[in-house]
């Protein structure tokens, strides 16, 4: 078992190109003994963005605080806390944070992270 | 893609035996086309509980309201929002919620749902 909490876990850079304003904690992974999967927290800066990008992993989100929008190439979904996602696999989509940033919880499988 | 929110989607009993005062939201699953996890919100009236159990899939659990604990038998972890548990396969756990309820997310693989 490990319990931890959002402030005693580090802020990294995100580094994928096309990128603004990203930096992620990861919460729960392989590290810890997660078989399956692991949970990240992605915290943008206001107008920060993730790459419009696809992947053959899904994502599961849930927005933690302030608020933004998933695009997708079918709708641009509005996002604020009490919201969840589901992006399927090679689903193009990018997350953008509005004017008072955005994190929201991200989780793949193990594969899909690093 | 899928986007919804918390209360849009129904509450259900739950029921597992030595369950106290538990329901729970599917958020996103093998129904909406995830492939490999499924995120419930389990929502505990004040001093409920789910029961003492084990099981080979894991748990990953983000608090997102009220407050409570996580026993294992070595510990027994407070609980609020912005802390994030593992429970291991095979691992006892229990969540019990404190005098104002709890609610959490909880991510299991999907065979480890229903």
């Amino acid at each position: 078992m490990k319990v931890t909490s959002i402030e005693r876990v580090p802020l990294q850079p995100v580094q994928m190109e096309g990128t603004r304003g990203a930096r992620m904690r990861v919460m729960l992974g392989e590290a810890d003994g997660a078989p399956g999967f692991t949970m990240r927290l992605f915290e943008l800066e206001p107008e920060g963005f993730t790459p419009r990008h696809s992947h053959p992993h899904e994502h599961e989100i849930i927005v933690q605080s302030g608020s933004g929008t998933l695009w997708s190439r079918e709708a641009e979904h509005p996002l604020e806390p009490g919201v969840v996602a589901l992006v399927g696999p090679d689903e193009e989509h990018q997350l953008r944070a509005g004017s008072k940033g955005m994190a929201f919880f991200c989780i793949v499988p193990n594969e899909g992270h690093g």
